[in-house]
């Protein structure tokens, strides 16, 4: 059997009951994770400016986007969600091929179950079943597909999307044929775009994508057969070498959601054991910053390549400052959103201590690996040596940590009372009647109060 | 200066009076032929289907589709105005990349000025500069770019669509920089789909993210800056090897616009040799039909490769039968979207004609060329020799058969007289006060009544 049949057949038979329990919890701390990024994504000036540009084209404005007040149709509101939940590159990560998978498929399906009823057990069947079909095409391409260039969030999403949103549309095996072959077709993403807003837009028009590539498969719309394995199809064009076997290994037995890693930090993960490190510090000695005389960092020499910008100004070059996370993990205590905004970067106690910060590359540390060591004005050396970063697949976030993570972003738009409402929601996903409710409870409090009003008049 | 500056401030700065007149009589009948095409494959099933399944998602209907009655976004008409005109595989071809080039450019173009007013020489004018973006970007990447498996009309008409609308909406330098890179962005479509309804959809989704990328560059929606030739830019990852000098070289100077040709006959090209010299035929000779008792073709060994299939009962498949195309031309006289369907297919007189016909491969005959034989019941022979195929660059359509095959395609939808007035219009679309004139006179009468009624009342 081909391997679009393959994948296509496993999507549609697929049942609630095949899918083991503990990657139904590994969908539930994706999900949040995902409703978490999209509401801190959700000001981003990116979100004001596509919202402007496209909004006035919405049709029917039947669904929410998460964390907005505004409401858009289904479809853009599939790309809204796919840009806030990136924007920030504080998604999650899935080591097999390196893309972050939530988003587009994750954008979808909100979109979808803000507009129609949907059971929380079938929205996470489905959440699953999508993650699986777009990282199993990632492994079958990765890494030559990503080394030519395409951004895999954009390329492989929108396979996702569409078997998530085609399995909530009860689409047949051919149908869904015909879903994955539209997906491959509008397969795209550079990432001649990385540094500028088109990155996020990847993961969202994704979305929208393979969420139309299901409305059109559902009418009847043909496609190419062998979309994905075809001699001119997404595997063999877009990648220089492939294994297609990854796609149908083990279907239903393996699942790549199992190996899930969420960031701790919302900047390059090269940094992550640096901050991580800086954090122990804070929290085991509390040191005065203005104590601080000198911080001495050895790390992976990629950091240096990637990281080494000292005097900045802004916050996104702050993702890019290796010397900034360990200023902000031994001022603060913390790398959340709002350590990365400019005025973070030019708060004077996180710049002095950054100025005061010097990095050596050295072979023998590892990129999951750093070295920090932190001298204070009495002379006394604080060190701490980062074995393996916080998030990745050895030192997972726990639910609590995925919790902090979730509540530092989302009270930058919903009062904190509301927050916990909504991480209880995420959490019990799959036993909700409705998922509409976890989408009400995701906007705004004043934009949820025009909708009850609506609703009674 | 990169590839995508030079052609961004190009765009941006041309001025109608720039534009050579025989180029702007090539864009009328680039015109002409595209929105004929348009009108001929809009009663076609997949845009039935399209239109059922995203009709729904409609934003505001200020436009139309070209003979269509449905209105919708102007996003939306410009997807299915991408379908329509390509789907009966009928609209132009540029030689030096094999693509069809008008499709994407011009509906986008048609769907903005349904909705917006728009002079007519500004809407020429974007028409030949989408259509050079797109051919240039063409030619840079063609043929490994082709060769690889990308459906170009897909991959380069979002540039065209961009450049086209961003020209109408008045972008800056910067910007039209930003639209091309989200079109880069948005490149897509694969060969695989050849054969379905995906093919179509092509030029139609590149027609809606051409445009989309327009309006988020206009928004200040940033993108890379070097989409098309950057290290991960469009021309690196989707082609094996490339020449950019393509792009910029005597740009303003030369046109591609001046080689584009036209299909006489609405089938794959290798086919249309025969069908000219069998139309030949009929025309000078005006056999009876019943007293053919062999044809004889003698073709290029392609021909059978692709187009071998005597035994059909589909009128798809007719498009693949050269034995067909003789058939019709020598029972009908010609071979228009009627001379296609299921029923010209089975019509009693061409299919015993079709199946009185034997072919041979010859490697002396080029793909432009064939040779006819057709024996009489009383012992005549009537012969041809085709040296130059009717479409071709070297004997391209006249003004006139542009108008006959425009006439041929538009009844279908459109009352006769309504006809000739549309076509007067797409002569004189660089002289009207606004195109949506032209668009108007493009959908159904009862269509237009209705609106005319709406806007009485």
């Amino acid at each position: 059997m081909s391997e679009t049949k393959a994948l296509a057949s496993y999507v549609v038979s697929n049942r609630w009951a095949d899918i083991p329990d503990d990657v139904r919890h590994e969908a539930r701390r994706a999900l949040l994770n995902y409703v978490g990024c999209a509401i801190g994504g959700s000001p981003h000036p990116a979100m004001d400016l596509a919202i402007r540009a496209l909004g006035p084209f919405s049709g029917e404005r039947t669904a929410s986007v998460l964390g907005r007040s505004e409401r858009l149709d289904p479809l853009h509101a599939s790309l809204m969600n796919g840009i806030s939940s990136h924007v920030e590159d504080y998604d999650d990560t899935t080591p097999k091929n390196y893309s972050h998978t939530s988003s587009p498929v994750a954008s979808a399906l909100f979109a979808y179950a803000s507009a129609n009823p949907v059971r929380g057990r079938e929205f996470v069947e489905a959440f699953i079943l999508g993650f699986e079909t777009a990282s199993r095409v990632g492994n079958a391409v990765y890494p030559s597909h990503y080394d030519l260039g395409w951004h895999m969030t954009g390329t492989i999403g929108v396979f996702g999307a569409a078997a998530a949103v085609g399995k909530l549309l009860g689409l047949n095996a051919q149908e869904m044929v015909w879903a994955l072959g539209l997906a491959a077709t509008q397969s795209a993403g550079l990432r001649e775009m990385f540094g500028s807003m088109g990155k996020a837009f990847h993961p969202g028009r994704s979305a929208q994508n393979g969420y139309a590539a299901a409305l059109l498969a559902k009418a009847g719309f043909t496609a190419g057969e062998r979309g994905i394995e075809g001699p001119r199809g997404f595997a063999h064009v877009q990648a220089a070498s492939r294994d297609l076997t990854k796609i149908t290994s083990r279907l239903g037995v393996d699942f790549d959601l199992r190996e899930n890693t969420y960031k701790p930090f919302p900047c390059g993960i090269v940094n992550h054991p640096t901050i991580d490190g800086a954090i122990q510090i804070h929290d085991e000695h509390r040191p005065d910053p203005s104590s601080i005389v000198a911080v001495r960092l050895r790390v992976a020499p990629l950091v240096m390549d990637l990281c080494n910008q000292q005097n900045i100004t802004r916050g996104l070059q702050g993702k890019f400052s290796v010397y900034h996370g360990a200023a902000v993990g031994l001022v603060r205590g913390k790398a959340g959103l709002r350590e990365y905004t400019d005025e973070a970067v030019s708060d004077p106690q996180v710049k002095r201590v950054r100025e005061a910060a010097t990095a050596v590359g050295d072979p023998s540390i590892t990129e999951d690996q750093a070295r920090i060591e932190v001298e204070l004005e009495d002379g006394r050396r604080l060190s701490k040596f980062v074995e393996q970063s916080l998030g990745n697949i050895h030192r997972p976030l726990s639910d609590r940590q995925l919790e902090d993570k979730f509540r530092d972003q989302a009270v930058l738009v919903l009062p904190a009372s509301d927050v916990d409402t909504l991480i209880q929601l995420c959490w019990r996903v799959d036993q909700l009647d409705d998922v509409g409710e976890l989408v009400t409870a995701a906007v705004p409090a004043a934009a949820r109060a025009v909708r009850q009003r609506e609703s009674v008049t």
